[in-house]
Parts: C-alpha cells; sequence; structure tokens
C-alpha cells in the first residue's frame, strides 16, 4: 500500500470508520497529499489514490472534504433496499423483517437532520477547491449513501418518514470541476443525493438514487456531461433530475419511476438532449423546460404519467394540476419528436374538474418543432378504491401498470400553445380537435382522425 | 476479512473452488449469516458481503443458493469465446486451437446435462427466499458461467453441440426481488441464461450473454427494469430477451446479434420501450408483443433480418413464415416510431413461397401508431451457394451483413393490420400499394412513392 | 496469487513499473503463458489472469504484446485532466496549479514521438494473433494512457502542443479478434487512441477519450459491435469515431464534444446505427458515410455545429466548407430520422462567403429516407471578438452554448440531394424554400412553412 497510494479503510490506522468514516477519509487525504507534493517530476504529478470501503456499515459524523484530483472512492455495493416500503410497515412486522437497512458498502449518515438545513452542511462529501486547474477526475463508486430518516415538516402530517426532509446531502461539490464520475452508487433517504456546481463532462452512470428527495441537481452552470442508465426516482417535493444554464448535456437510457415532482427539470438549457428515457410519474410536470430553454431534443422517450397508487403516498403530489402539461415547454426551436405519452388518469382525479388535461404545453417560444409524438390519454382501469395498505407496495404497482383492459379514453389537448407564441410547427401529435394553436401563427398538421386514406 | 465480509474464494478454508465452487461459496454464505445476526444494532444491519472469484477455472456441482441481500459476486471477466464456432470447427484441428475453452473467472456448470430438465435443479446459482423484505441487491459481475456443452435433442440430426439443449441454466431466481444487478457477466452454452420471477429496480447491464438456448427470460411479472448496453444472442430455439406481465421495462442500447429465435418478446407487457437498440436476426419475428400488450414504444431501433448464412446452420430455422411479421403485435396503443428495418432475402427463401413478406403485422388491437418507419427489402447479394465451411463465421457473417451492392429490392407488405383491427394510425411507413389495412377502419398516409412535392 | 492469477505491477519481482511498465507487464504475460501450457484438461483451459495497475505514474519505454485471450489490465482510476487546457496556459502560471498532469493509474507513452509515425511501433499495447481462434475477451478498463506532449508538425506555426501529432497510438490490435472490452479507460495527447482491426462483438464503453489526435478507429472490416455511453473528442485533423467495412456497429448514448474533423465517418458502413447520441462540433462533416454506406440508421441524436469560440484553437479547422453538409451521404436506403442539427454561425465565418450551408447532403445514392429532422440555423449569439485567452475555456465555451437570445436565423439548404440520385424520400425536414432536390426523381413533403392547418 505504502506504493500503490490504495487504501482500505479498515485497514487504515488513524480512526475507526465504522464509527465515524468521515474521520478516517479526510486522514488518508491528508495521507495523500502528504506523499504526493511535487506537481512535476521527471513528468510523474499527483496522480490520487483509491480508497477502499469493503461490504460493512459504517457512521459518518465528520463531513469529508475533497479538494485533490483523481481520488476514487470506491465500495462494494450500492446496497438499495426500500427505506420507504419499510417505513410504511407497522413496526410490530419489523421483527419479521429478514433485514430493516440498507447494506453493501453502507454509510450512515449521521450528520444533524434538519429541517431543509444549509445543504453543504449536511453533506456526506463535500468536493471544494477553488483556482487551477479544475478539480479533476474524483470517482464515487459502488457503496450506498443513507440519509436514514426522514424528519417532520411541520405540516402536522405527523408523517415525518414520508417528508423527503432530512437537510441531509450525499455528495455535494462547490466549485466547478472536470471529468468527475459517479458510477454504481446507490443514495438513498437523503433529501439531496447529488449535488454539483459547474460540471464539466461529467459521467453520471448506472446508479440507484432513489427515495431522496432530489437525486441529482446540475446547478450553476455547465457543459458536455452525461446522465445515463441510472434508476432514479425523486420524493414528490423535489428533482429527479435538474439542470440550469447548461449546454449540451444528454440524459438517455435512464429509468426514471415515480415520484419526483418533476422528473426532468430544466431551467435555462440550451442544445441539450432526453432521448430514449422510461418516464414514470404521478403528477403533471414530468419534463419541464423554463426560462430560455432552446435547440432541446425530447426524443423516443416513453413517459407514462399515472395517479399514485399506494395507499400511504396518495395524500401527497406536487400541487400542480393537469394543465400544467406532461411535458412543458418554455423557450425557443426545441425539438419533440416520437415520444409516446400516457396519461392515464380517472376523470374523478382531473384538477380543475371537468377539463381536458394538456399533454404538451408550449408556454412560449417561437421555432419549437413537435412531430410523430403518440399520445394516450385512458382512465386507470384498476379499481383502486378496494386497495388497502396491506397490499404490498410492488403488487400494486404492479397492477397499476398493466391495467390496460377495463378503460376507456379521457379528452385531452394533445399539444396547447399559448397565445403569443408563433412560428411553432406541430406534427402528426394530436387530431385536429385535439390541438389547440393559433393558426394564424403556427403551422399544424393533424394527425388523421378518421378512416381512410390521407 | 474478518472484519470487512470481504472473501475469495481461493483462499476460504472450506471446499476447493476449482473442483466445486458451489460447496465453497455456499459455506461463504453460511458464515456471512453467522456473523450477521442481528437486522437492527444502532442503525447497522446486515449489509451482506463481497465474494471474489479470480480468474480461473471452477467446477461446479454444488448448486449455490442466494437467500441474503447485499450479496456481491465478483470475477475478473466475463471470458466469452464462442464455443459454437470451435464445435463446429472439425476435431482434428483442434490441436492447433490457442484456447478451446472460455476463460476469465469461469464456472463450468457441472451439473447433470438434461434434454430440456427442470430449470431450477440444473441452475449454477439459485436465488430463493420468501417474506419481507423482498432479497435486495445482489449483483453478480465480471464473470463466466459456461454450460460447456450442449446435448442431443433426440432429433435424429446427430448435431448435439449446436441443439441448445442441455437443461442448465446460469442464474434462476425464483422469488420477488429489488434492485439486483448483473453487470459484466459472460453466459455461454447454457439452455437459460437468465431467469427472473417477479423483477423490480433490476439492472441487466454490459453484459455479453451469448450461445445460449435462451438469455434473458423476465417471467412472472415485474415493473421498472433496464436491461442495457448488453451483447446478446440466443439460440435458434428460445429468446434473446423475453417478459410477461411487466410494466415499465425499458430495453436500450443493446446491440443483440442471431440467432434467436425472436430478439425480444413481450407477453401482456405495458408501458415498456424498445429504443436505440440493434437488432440482427436471421427469422421471421423478431419483435413480438403477444396477448395484451399495451402502449409500449418501439422507436429508434435498427432491424436487420437476413438469412442464415453460415453452413453449420442452414439447416436450423424458428419456422416461422414470412407472413408473421419482422415485428409482431397483438394489443392496443402501442407506437412503432421512426425505426429503419431491412428485410434480407432472396425469392428462393420466402416462405410461402410466391408471397410478400410481411414487415409490420398488427394482429388486433386498436389505437395503434405506426410512423415514420423505413422499411428496406432487397435480396441478400452474397452468393452464398459457394460459401463452404471452410470459411470462418466471422468472414461469413461481415460479408453477409455488407453485401448491398448486387440485390435488387423485393415486393413487401410493409405494415399489415388484420380485419377486425381499427383506429390505428399508420404514417408514413410505406407506399399506399405496401400496406394493407382496412381503409373504413384505420387512417393511413402512405409515404409518397411517386417523385414530387406533395 | 500463485493460485489466482492475480497480478499487481507493483509488486511483481521482474522489472520496474514506474520506470518500464512495459517491460513488466510483458513479463507478466510470460509467466502466465509459462503456467497456462494445456488447453484442454479435464474441460478447462487458459483462463488469461488480471494484471492490476494501481493508483500512480508509471514510463512505458517498452511496448506491451498481448497474445493471449482474457486477459484483463484494470487501473484505478481514468485520471483525466485536460492537456490541452494546460498547454496553452503561459508557462508562468504552472506554478500555482494544482496539478500539472494527469493522474489515476496513468502510464505515460515513453516511446519516441515522431510525426505521423508508423501507429503500430508507436503504440503503447499492441494485441497481435494469428490462428484460430481468434483472441478473445481481453479487457482494458479504468486506467490512463497519456503522450504527454504533440510535436511540431512542420507548419510553420510554432504550435506544437496544439498538433494532435506524435506518432504515438494507446492500443492497436492488429488481428481479428472477439469479445474485446474497452472500459472506463482515459486517452490522451496520443495521436491515435484506440485502433483496431477486424473487431466482432467488442464493446467499448464508459470511456473518456478525449485530446487525441484520433480516438476510436476501426479498420479491416467488423461486425456486432457498440460504442456506447461515452466521452469522446478528437483533435481538428482526426476522427472521433471511425469505421470501414463495418456492419451492425452500434453507436448510442455518447456525448461526443470538439474538435474533431469529424465525429463519426463511416466508409463502406452498412446496417449500422447512430441513435440517442449528443454530438458537438466545430466545422462542417460532422457525421460523413462515405462510399458504399448502405441501410444505416442516424436517429434521434441532437447535433449542434458552432464555431469554434476558444482563441488558442480559432485558427485550426478541418478545411470544409459550408456546402459540405452537417450530415454527408453516399449510399443507399440510409434512414435520417427524428434529428435535431443547430448549425449556429455567423455570416461572416460562412464559407465559400455569401453561401447558405447545407445540413444534410446526400451525395449519392437511392432510396435513402430522410424525414422529420428538425434544423435550426442561428448566428452564434455571443460577442466572440472580446473574448480572450484570459477567459477560461469553460466559460467560453459555455457562454458560447447558452448564447441563443441574441441571434437572428440564417438561410440555409436543411437538405440537398445531389443530381444524379433518385428514389430518395424528403419528409417534414425542411420547407419547400430550404430543401433542393430533383423533384422528378425524389419524393417531397415539406415542413409546413406557413401558419395555418394542413
Amino acid at each position: 500500500m505504502a506504493d500503490s497510494y490504495y487504501y482500505d479503510v479498515t485497514t487504515w490506522p488513524i480512526g475507526n470508520p465504522h464509527t465515524d468514516i468521515g474521520e478516517v477519509i479526510n486522514s488518508i487525504i491528508t495521507d495523500v497529499k502528504a506523499r504526493q507534493t511535487d506537481a512535476d517530476s521527471n513528468n510523474e504529478g499527483k496522480p490520487g489514490a483509491t480508497i477502499y470501503i469493503p461490504s460493512g456499515d459504517y457512521h459518518l459524523t465528520t463531513q469529508v472534504l475533497i479538494d485533490i484530483s483523481y481520488l476514487r472512492i470506491v465500495g462494494a455495493g450500492h446496497g438499495f433496499v426500500s427505506s420507504s416500503i419499510r417505513f410504511n410497515t407497522p413496526k410490530e412486522e419489523w421483527n419479521n423483517l429478514h433485514e430493516i437497512w440498507p447494506g453493501g458498502s453502507r454509510i450512515l449518515v449521521d450528520l444533524p437532520a434538519i429541517n431543509h438545513g444549509p445543504e453543504r452542511e449536511g453533506a456526506a462529501f463535500v468536493v471544494s477547491r477553488k483556482g487551477n486547474p479544475r478539480i479533476s477526475s474524483v470517482e464515487f463508486a459502488n457503496f450506498c449513501i443513507d440519509g436514514l430518516h426522514f424528519i417532520d415538516d411541520g405540516s402536522g402530517n405527523n408523517d415525518p418518514e414520508n417528508t423527503y426532509i432530512n437537510g441531509k446531502t450525499g455528495i455535494y461539490i462547490t466549485d466547478a470541476q472536470d471529468s468527475f464520475r459517479i458510477n454504481g452508487m446507490g443514495f438513498i433517504y437523503l433529501e439531496h443525493g447529488i449535488v454539483i456546481h459547474d460540471a464539466d463532462a461529467l459521467s453520471i452512470h448506472d446508479n440507484f438514487i432513489a427515495e431522496c428527495g432530489n437525486c441529482i441537481e446540475l446547478r450553476g452552470s455547465g457543459q458536455a456531461s452525461k446522465i445515463t442508465d441510472n434508476l432514479i426516482g425523486a420524493g414528490y417535493r423535489g428533482y429527479s433530475i435538474f439542470a440550469e444554464n447548461f449546454g449540451g448535456l444528454l440524459i438517455t437510457a435512464n429509468n426514471v419511476f415515480p415520484r419526483g415532482a418533476s422528473t426532468v427539470f430544466f431551467r435555462n438549457v440550451s442544445r441539450s438532449s432526453i432521448t430514449s428515457n422510461r418516464f414514470h410519474a404521478f403528477y403533471p410536470g414530468v419534463i419541464v423546460l423554463e426560462g430560455n430553454c432552446s435547440e432541446n431534443l425530447i426524443a423516443s422517450n416513453h413517459i407514462y404519467r399515472a395517479c399514485e397508487p399506494w395507499p400511504p403516498m396518495k395524500r401527497y403530489n406536487n400541487g400542480l394540476d393537469d394543465l400544467f402539461g406532461i411535458i412543458r415547454i418554455e423557450g425557443n426551436e426545441n425539438s419533440v419528436i416520437g415520444n409516446h405519452i400516457s396519461d392515464i388518469v380517472d376523470e374523478i382525479n382531473i384538477r380543475p374538474e371537468g377539463t381536458a388535461p394538456i399533454i404538451i404545453r408550449l408556454v412560449s417560444g417561437v421555432g419549437n418543432y413537435i412531430a410523430n409524438n403518440h399520445i394516450v390519454a385512458n382512465t386507470e382501469g384498476n379499481n383502486h378504491n378496494e386497495e388497502t395498505i396491506e397490499e404490498s407496495c410492488f403488487s400494486t404497482q404492479v397492477e397499476a401498470v398493466l391495467a390496460t383492459a377495463k378503460t376507456h379514453s379521457i379528452p385531452v389537448v394533445a399539444v396547447h400553445i399559448d397565445s403569443g407564441s408563433s412560428r411553432n410547427t406541430v406534427l402528426d401529435s394530436g387530431t385536429e380537435s385535439q390541438v389547440y394553436l393559433d393558426v394564424t401563427a403556427n403551422a399544424f398538421r393533424p394527425t388523421p382522425s378518421l378512416p381512410g386514406i390521407c
């Protein structure tokens, strides 16, 4: 190890990783810096190090601070289990559970739990460094960051484990960075999973980020990054994927499941791509492009909006009504091509009552191109009134997603272009009666609605 | 190791991994369970363990039984080599082969080989546990499961190594499970590669699953899973990818090559997605949606159906004729958008003789949306009569896939909507003469077939 | 280790990995071959080995030669940092840099740097073996190959570190091979990152290949491979992704950034797929299909061509003018469906001056299908004349990609079908005035350009 910059937290002499892994990792980083002092000697530099976290439970009471490049923190498994299901299981049944807690290489974030506390203070891992070059090629792989519990939100619901609030963050990056990797990680019961400022060439790939208030937040600005092949699902208050002031973000091959307030939320994002994902959500506002969002591509996604079928969570939602849009766009010259969108909602659940839900809503902007989207709108089909908490979350959800038989279609506005928007093009994404736009300002070819050759 | 729950099969004191790795792994699991008895102590639980299999050959005569969460079995390489090419090479040439067998961290499944034996009995790895929570976050990574040989199928062909039958299964999961991972694995010469019941949040990613009777079978029911970025190819009798009663399955970024009887077979699957894959197959029935398959998306795939060019396998096929459909759909409100489909078959190989092959066949269902698919149908172009077994499988296949020059087009039915189906929409996926449907019941806009502006 | 075929370069007794890792790895390979002499004994064979490279700097002065299957060379991180930014930073500022060189498990290629030297001679890793079976399942994972410096190109520019020339190659594979894997690697400042002849079932996945003259070159022929989920960016002289005589290549989920002369270049490639990528380039010729390229699919990609905004590189380009095409196709029956293409160029930068840039150019071929592409063409919007080298590369590029506000549209030829090409179909990919083709030979449905219902 002396020669190889490989550190096992369980064999490092300083601190006890099981009582405070933060102290151990910080001590290792100090050691790496003490050993790597020369930035340029015979073309050699500061190659960084690998910190290995074997399978096990590791409390963290000291925040980790990373300020060297090429540090790789690697565990032995993301260790996900559904804490949401557990906390919604009567306590008297816990004795029968095979396991209670997540596992793998599991970090228990024992920092103070606070209602909407400062994210940096509540973060298990902080990456922070000014100057040049930007900190590069730090990697987090194959371990679990577990916030353990959510806390009461002051709403009077007395339902603390379902609040998605505890002021805890998994990884918090304060400064511009380059070529970071987050692979194979598990994030659970954190108010914020990953918060990154000013990302460049970031890769968030093949992770399990679920039952967090928010999963991935790319803030500040950024470019040329990818969020690919993840399993993701935020809470009803938060973002599954958020980005702002970003160019060239690629979001593809993700399976994002409920119950995020949004699935993808862009603010002032340009020239980015959302393709070949599967998105399942319980509320309107699945994909939101807010502010100046231009020249983005939303294509080949499967977007399925249903209503919450699981009794413990039915009381929660994101507060948006069905006129908000399943896809909502502000901005110019975006492309929405070849998506399948199913809006599955019983008439009784539509808000405002009696309205026709809006599927794709263009709030403002010119030059947008909306083509070849297949929009399906049906009732739910499963008799959800008879469901009880006795039924497992898994079987409840599977029944809901498979319930396509005893349904009937509901009227929707497939595409709604708000007044004042012009020079947009809508092709084959809804019949003439399903599309609302100013025909004196926009181009429209309806999907043929009647039998025959056209 | 005592502290870290990391086990190397080659240093574990019980059993000999080279003669029976099954005994070794089961003994390690017993040890983990003996050491992890308390499910809830200071918020710590049962974090599981990592079992490491270094590069090497490991016979398995005892089935492994996994009934703890967070177990990670990790090897040092998928070790794939084509056993099919080897077994179709004359035995007298074997002395000149650099290697005979697959490698990496290779498990030789020495369970009895049986013609269609019970899958669970013939499985190298069984995962089985009742109760709550569902067993979670078990991971298989970077090792090889090799069934070694296929056996005679009683057909009288006397061609045992090409039967794809031996009653052996790689991984067999009997009960509902959550957040499992299968990554970087190799599966070869097994009748069934992976059989999983009742999957949730499953990830099958970046594996090499080939020359198996069937590759991936998701049975029972399931939801919210992904099969991504794999190299896959089943035998002529089996499934490359099968799923039933599933919702929210994402199949993307896979390169699936011949010679599976089907490439993707869905039975009663809803709201799932097949996008951005490359599919190559030798028979009709490449993508089959059977039963009540609704609201699925098939988009941006490259689908190439050719005829078997390799002499040893020319005698086999899946028994389906060219009227079956390259894509065959039963169900409602599915989307087939923006796919490229090449059906490359010489007239002499079309069955029934003299018919026009059907490319997209909608057998039953309403509300399906078929748009912007580019369908190409040509003869094969390579002079396959002159091929002999002397030519390598690789060069034979590459020549076939590149042979686009000396071809001519063949008439096909681009889209065929069987009578009785209504309210389907077909746009720009075939010219008027190429599409068969009841124009009094369905909407149809032909691809423009004549020069000019329309 | 004796038992397990696991080798750590830092503990191997022969050679010194820090002064010449090539000698060490070759010596390990010799050891593996000496220990694995029997290809077939009790169904066991030659399982190969794992060579581990811990974090550190490792000079390479002896070329590695790999001629055994199942060898896995694994490091502890791709260690990317931008060398381009460093070499374009004034030397007097280097004292303030946190790190100078890339890191992780970093191999310093100390082979002689030569202007366009023979690629094999300048390669750090050569894989070469004749005979059968083809060498299989060699894997390169999670380490860095660094060419350190580019050299003067004789152009008189006196700008050696920006030439992308040094005669060095990362991995060079001479012979047909099967089921290779390149995962999690970093390639930097090499004239050629990866050169592979005659690939089959190759996987190049989740790598960081940037600031190389060329990134991925698949030569000779090949089939059934995937290039997925990588971050890639070549130099202005080279290929980001090149393939020739290939069938069944899947390129998906990649984020390819500037400044490659091309992003994807196919020569005589058939039945391959380019889908769901994000491509950013600084010159025309982003995707080029040359020669007989048939039945390929280009779909759901985001393609963004801008002009170089970073002062140190503004003097370089690929020499192509704006009539070459952003996507340029020679060949038959290809599909270009559902892409977003932004061509962002100020009038002053258009060549030939005063012309309308061509976006999709079909040079020759029949039966191509171009549908539902959204083409955007605007001026740059950022005041690039005021930029100076003082501004960081990151902020310069992010500003450029986000600058969508103060722009105006420019006239373009959305689709140009050269004379002599016939039976092509162009649908909804440009208005009547934006598409140039022979209407007596091709079918054309313009995107509606005027407000109203059509």
